[in-house]
């Protein structure tokens, strides 16, 4: 069992959950707690930790012990376990887990792709929520810009509910020249803007398409906005100027999967 | 200008950002922001704090310093508006607002109502989502059961965008009796539910409804499902198991707003 907070596992463990750019460097991530533990690809899981806590009570819980014999694992004191964790209540478990690849091409090559194509959002839990109603609504791909938070962000991690690891999506360098190659594929760019004069519902997204959502304060930046087919309204009663940009983003994959359902 | 942590006015701010219970003795919240100042009720604002950087930068802004004129304010120097400030980055304003005061009644009187009926939300940032978005698809009220967050939640204010100062909102000691009380008036409920078979998309929600909303973890309490007179199923692609709360509370009140347009 590990005791002390100075052994190395443990300490890279902390700065994989504290650092992007150490995620980044070793290509992996940290998934923590039951549901993220059982739903991660086995064969992209590298290391897992469990509390001693938790250790001794997975008498009843024979698929997670079945998936920890093939895995293996490494128990840890329940206070240093607190210390790996980014939770304020772990749940004693957490896994590291190599990144998956995807490619654009890949994403392309779909009969009829839905797209969401993300812009400066700034909250890891809204990222994670649109990844998670993203693979609800039948999404096929989600597109990265580089002023978007994390995507392995443990709060983006653990908000995905395990979409993290189903949904394909890409962290692109260069956003308005991953957005013109998409559309040279015959797939329409949709941007929510407040210049947008026809409601969302009354545009058809049978064919292929992509929603360009923004971030939370300042919306799309005016390049990524000028890279819309069409502007779209979300209709807003009251005294409200925009939506949170997670239930946007579900708004229209919902709107989405209600016309290619029909 | 206070430059004090032992001012007793300070003390006091600081308590009702902490504890709901102070925050309900006096029957106050706490707003910050420059958004929530501009659009809280002017004749409930008890008090106003600025920060002193805050304070000189006020220049450009007649509409604020208009409202400052009317309202009041005490400056506070910046270390200790930062104590006051439930936020890590303060904008430098926040103000103490009366609580406001509605009815069932008067939520009922309405010709047809769309309700939203919280059973045990636990994120203070869904619960100010669903009213903002709430607001924005023309809901007429929110009743929400003694289990879930505080409405005055600092989070939850701040996450409302200033739709807590517009939406009308109840919170009840008995969530089921007042559940009877609005089927009794002819209102229809309707639970989003692992058990609903039919689609959301399928029921009309034209007439006097109340969506039924659980919490992130659980869902609806089996009492409170029990008092739906509809089970409704939001469809869900790949493994996804449910949706965050706040979106699922989206996709209903969107869809029966786009009903109540037609």
């Amino acid at each position: 069992m590990i005791t002390s907070a100075s052994n190395q596992k443990v300490k890279q463990v902390v700065q994989w959950q504290k650092k992007a750019r150490e995620r980044r460097r070793d290509g992996v991530f940290v998934a923590e707690g039951f549901k993220l533990f059982s739903e991660a690809p086995e064969q992209a899981i590298r290391e897992v930790y469990l509390s001693e806590h938790a250790s001794l009570r997975l008498d009843g819980d024979e698929k997670i012990r079945d998936r920890l014999a093939v895995t293996g694992y490494e128990i840890v004191s329940d206070d240093i376990f607190r210390k790996m964790s980014d939770t304020d209540t772990p749940q004693g478990i957490l896994c590291v887990v190599e990144r998956p690849v995807y490619t654009l091409d890949g994403m392309l090559d779909e009969p009829a792709p839905l797209l969401a194509v993300l812009d400066g959002l700034q909250d890891p839990g809204n990222l994670g929520t649109i990844l998670r109603t993203g693979e609800g609504a039948g999404i096929t791909g989600v597109i990265i810009g580089k002023e978007t938070v994390d995507i392995y962000h443990p709060k983006t991690v653990r908000a995905t509910m395990g979409s993290i690891f189903r949904v394909p999506f890409l962290q692109v360098e260069d956003l308005p020249e991953t957005i013109r190659i998409i559309r040279q594929r015959g797939i329409k760019t949709y941007a929510a803007h407040l210049s947008g004069k026809n409601c969302y519902g009354s545009f058809s997204f049978r064919d292929g398409c992509a929603f360009l959502i923004g971030s939370e304060g300042r919306g799309l930046s005016p390049e990524i906005a000028g890279t819309a087919d069409h502007m779209l309204k979300i209709p807003m009663e009251g005294r409200v100027e925009s939506l949170n940009a997670a239930v946007a983003a579900s708004l229209l994959f919902y709107e989405a999967y209600r016309q290619r359902q029909e």
